[in-house]
């Protein structure tokens, strides 16, 4: 389930309404990380239960905040409880797996954590995230997954930024990835998307 | 629609699930802030449809993170835009509506802002947020919608600690305020609801 198959209403929408900045930026407030159009929101999420029907799911994880829309929504339509992994440990939790994400963005490592309550041994967990670029949040994820000895059913990203290779080391790993949209450059402040 | 009517799936759910820590935290992280049950997700959100059945909204407005999940799903019932303002303003934004929240949490002042393109003058806009306490997150929320020259139709919160006063701010300047269930008390940790 790892050929990549471009969805093509996101793709649509990213060359209408996304925007490049320099450094590698791809700004997609309008739709994405600061509104949520609905429409969008639902087909991806159905796009998503398609692409992971063949896969045992019974929690869908995320990381807190931009993950939590299309987490939600799938989480809806599977019937399936959706738990936000936090980017800093509450002060009303005890008993957390915690893991350290090295943020290449903001140049320094945060904890990201989840009580052991919600992520347990034996579950079957689609973790649901907006983009994925080096990886690493993702590598996070997985060490939480394997800390509660639950097991990773499928990792789906609206979008993938291919040139970041975070995407090749978790295919090289045989994780079932999935990502809507996948860009292989942003050079010269122009989206170019994989074929 | 004022008069508070207790939405009693949520109210069970809290008698069930919910703990009482020590200085007046209610912890709900089973079922609303670590972890979304979907079934009681979809059964709030259309309860919060259904007590704003009178009022025009064009787009539904949050705070992220815990807000996102019943936002995003009354935003996807009504089929509205959802806007998640921020607690910190990106580096990739421009042209900001912003104001200062002071949390007695933290006992400190964050920054919570919205990008002018997607609160704007005419939108008439219901805020979905999972807690009403103090109410200063929800006093940040009007003045940046008045920032933008939008109309508040309407104020829902999932749970509201009635003995932290900020409901009784918001009714007494006649904001639409609709709370599914409203904690009279948590001394001597234990949960007391209103009637």
């Amino acid at each position: 389930m790892s050929d990549y198959k471009p969805f093509e209403p996101l793709v649509k929408r990213i060359k209408e309404d996304g925007k490049c900045l320099p450094g590698g930026i791809l700004k997609v407030d309008s739709f994405i990380n600061h509104q949520i159009d609905p429409t969008l929101l639902q087909s991806m999420s159905i796009e998503f239960v398609r692409r992971f029907a063949s896969v045992e799911i019974n929690k869908i994880l995320t990381i807190e905040a931009s993950g939590i829309a299309p987490a939600v929504m799938v989480g809806f339509l599977l019937n399936v409880p959706v738990v936000f992994a936090k980017k800093k440990k509450p002060s009303t939790m005890a008993d957390m797996l915690v893991t350290e994400v090295f943020s290449f963005t903001k140049n320094k490592s945060y904890s990201v954590c989840c009580s052991k309550e919600y992520l347990k041994e034996g579950d079957k967990v689609l973790f649901i995230d907006d983009f994925l670029a080096n990886g690493n949040a993702a590598k996070g994820i997985i060490d939480l997954v394997n800390q509660a000895g639950a097991t990773l059913s499928g990792m789906g990203f609206l979008v993938e930024k291919s040139f970041q290779h975070g995407g090749d080391f978790l295919r090289a790993q045989n994780f079932p990835v999935e990502s809507l949209a996948i860009i292989g450059s942003l050079d010269d402040c122009k989206i170019t998307f994989k074929d």
